[in-house]
């Protein structure tokens, strides 16, 4: 983990600033002129997913899910995507697509184009894009302030919950075994968020406090955390640093009159401190040990 | 070869048909509204490239030219992309990005986001955006009509001659392996085929037999070629049927008075007769044994 994000950070800084208006690389996803919003994610066979506990079906909806999930981070509506696959025969590929398809038709993104090509692994790299609408500013990390409220959008956990009760082989059919399988990511706390005037948001796929962390870091404000959700099934450790949640986070000011009402459940507050992390009142440890792999 | 093709032609099927002024998979790139272009491919060590014979900058530049070839074959202009780099070690993406960012800046088509990811075998995955001016409508692989003349953007073989003499080891510097190590896209001639009237396009990336070949199955045309311009140091079979070769082949009726004049270089006729494929007065076998693998 933190060898990616450090490899990530120094590629970063190589790359061409984005011009005046747009986002580059570094937050959920890019966001170009117009409005459109771009996301990459790959999976990997033996890194994202094992044949053993994830149908391939279920790793192609996860594919568009990941892409997704960035895509309403910045507060964009899906919009359509790309496939790439690699190493995948015949067989595999329907598969893959039986899923794709179906998670392609439950958010309205056509899979427009693709590609397919032998190797010696199997690669599924979904391209999503996203358009905001007209004159919507987009849903930065970095644009938190101190004194708004730190929201997500659902309860947490299910994640790492799933991951574990299907390792163990013992539950079946459990909701968090569902939600591991064909995770739903928070398109429409996303909009609800943006039309409410979210300062920032990050998608939670790395774990709730790795990923505030990111944004208060980016932000420059401390994190305060009085209470998370823990979705049925998960513990509070699950809810706190697991990973693949498909959830956000976001800050948000309390609602002013006249305001649409802030979707998610309230968690905490953004703080003046940058280098603040509690949960409770005490040291909230950043990642907890999560390691985003099998 | 086949196989992809007819694999393609089975997932084509189960897609979702484009929106109405939209072209969905199954040209070298989608056109979304806004005239937005979308094309990704896929880059994989051992199956595109070995480290013996390219380098990885060069790898890094050849994965963001595929893509700038297939945005450029619909007529449009490159405007960004992503990467997703697969099973690199922190030197290897150093490498890889050194080559991806020359590209990057000498298209102007800016890196503006990415993934990174753990796995078993290096893949470089390349989604190229581009732009179609306002009101300027695609160049399809379908719309080529007989009568038509046939042109391509540059002599061709340096595809396949490049991979050769690389494979020899025998020439050093020749003009073919400085174009396989670091391929240049026909960009300029796509805008100016587009401006000139041209009605069908295709990259030339499986070889002009067999890429022609695919223009003219799905324009409903047969092909009558003349005579096909060869790349000094490749041979006319390097021309007729080598991949890699990253130049354009499209359609356009003769000029008349007022327009601009047809860029690249006539090489035959599109004709009534759908079965029509010849060259010189014989019949010209599609495909010619070419493998699209190292």
């Amino acid at each position: 983990m933190t060898g990616e994000f450090a490899a990530l950070g120094r590629l970063l800084e190589r790359l061409a600033p984005p011009a005046a208006g747009e986002v580059g690389a570094g937050d959920d996803a890019a966001v170009l002129a117009g409005g459109v919003v771009v996301a990459v994610d790959p999976v990997v066979e033996g890194v994202h997913f094992l044949r053993s506990l994830t149908s391939l079906a279920d790793a192609g909806w996860k594919a568009l899910a990941r892409n997704v999930s960035d895509v309403a981070a910045m507060g964009a509506e899906p919009w359509c995507c790309v496939a790439s696959v690699v190493g995948a025969d015949e067989g595999d590929l329907a598969h893959l697509y039986d899923g794709l398809l179906a998670a392609a038709s439950h958010w309205a993104c056509p899979v427009v184009g693709g590609d397919l090509a032998a190797g010696p692994a199997l690669v599924l790299t979904v391209t999503a894009l996203g358009r905001l609408p007209t004159g919507a500013a987009p849903l930065l990390r970095s644009t938190a302030r101190p004194g708004d409220g730190l929201y997500v959008s659902a309860p947490l956990g299910w994640g790492a919950a799933g991951l574990r009760a299907l390792r163990a082989g013992t539950a079946s059919a459990s909701p968090a075994e569902a939600w591991y399988a064909r995770p739903e990511p928070s398109v429409e706390v996303a909009m609800e968020a943006r039309s409410a005037g979210a300062t920032a948001a990050i998608d939670i796929s790395d774990g709730l406090s790795q990923d505030l962390d990111h944004l208060a870091v980016a932000s420059g404000v401390g994190l305060r955390l009085d209470d998370v959700p823990v979705a049925a099934g998960a513990t509070l450790e699950d809810a706190l640093h697991g990973g693949d949640e498909y959830h956000l986070a976001f800050s948000c000011p309390d609602r002013r009159a006249g305001q649409a009402a802030v979707p998610g459940i309230r968690i905490g507050t953004c703080t003046t401190d940058p280098g603040e992390r509690t949960f409770r009142g005490a040291a909230l440890p950043v990642g907890g040990g999560w390691e985003h792999s099998l």
